[in-house]
């Protein structure tokens, strides 16, 4: 099992108990996600961006047109700080102030780097791969102009991080005996039923 | 029915028929989130940080420890950026290039200032109407420690906006007649089964 070593950026001060250092632990609420935020600071001003990403091997890959602001500038190898949080539940305690969410998260510091583009098509490949194994077998796969248009960026998963909440609330004891509902109320994301898109559709 | 200003900061640039810069569809965004992610720069470092919110009026409000770096560090007014985005489904094409996502997403860009001690109960009693409606007549609410304790800061909702995909995926015509299923797969956050957390569990 590996581990990052904390460093100044990535070492929680706060409730340190649930910071986590395992790679597989970080890599596991990575892969889990469809979109990560990023924040990054051009002119003096912060922004946060949502975007897919997906995960090869050591490292957090996102894409988009050429012409994207954010793949620009991030592309300059600016620092940047990815965070991923999944929501597991509302945590309800006795008290108001005890109330608490469960909840996993990763946060990677670095700067993303351009792939070239023999690099590229094996990470959008990758990419299909994490969005339906078995997809790139039946979809148009790129042409040299959508690649050609396509900008992929890597950050390396080193300077990682991940904080996690699990488990019931944690009532100060003299509040254990209030007559109030206590407990968990999860949060699950999952697939609905499919909704196909019929040609004749796009056509008519 | 009010509509924000875009700014250099909230004007869309690529794909700008899914911005959307409706008052109430940005607040229709925030209020149906429980976190958000927040950027901010410090040393020239950027922080992407996920932390509970709600809305109060035209504002965004999150709270936590006084010793809190976030809270500390954005409570001197640095520019932040507080993105919310609800992932509401992947868009399966008949292209990889043509995959996308649906989702929804707040951006507000501002500075943070902290509430008085005044407003702060208030401000604490709507956090916990979104939590659970009536709940705040059940738990025991906060005791002057704890709100001391407590730091709350609002970010006013003006620099906003608001980016939308919804609908099947635009597949190029030529792609229309490929054997492939193309859609949508809808993703649903619910809530599970509460899980009752008792008394004589914390005692034991």
């Amino acid at each position: 099992m590996s581990h990052f070593t904390p460093t100044d950026l990535t070492r929680v001060r706060r409730v340190a108990q649930r910071a986590n250092y395992d790679q597989a632990t970080v890599h596991a609420i990575v892969d889990h996600a469809w979109i990560c935020h990023i924040a990054f600071s051009l002119d003096g001003q912060s922004h946060c961006i949502p975007t897919a990403h997906w995960r090869v091997g050591e490292a957090i890959h996102i894409h988009g047109s050429n012409g994207s602001r954010l793949l620009r500038a991030l592309a300059t190898g600016i620092p940047a700080c990815v965070c991923i949080t999944h929501l597991d539940g509302l945590v309800l305690a006795r008290s108001a102030f005890n109330h608490s969410m469960n909840y996993r998260s990763a946060m990677v510091y670095g700067r993303f780097a351009p792939l070239t583009a023999a690099e590229r098509s094996a990470s959008l490949d990758a990419f299909m791969d994490k969005l339906e194994p078995g997809r790139r077998a039946q979809v148009r796969m790129p042409d040299a102009n959508e690649l050609a248009a396509t900008t992929v960026l890597a950050l390396p998963i080193i300077e990682a991080v991940a904080k996690i909440r699990q488990g019931p609330p944690e009532d100060d004891e003299a509040d254990l005996s209030l007559p109030v509902w206590a407990g968990v109320w999860p949060l699950e994301t999952r697939f609905g039923e499919p909704i196909t898109h019929h040609a004749s559709a796009a056509l008519a």
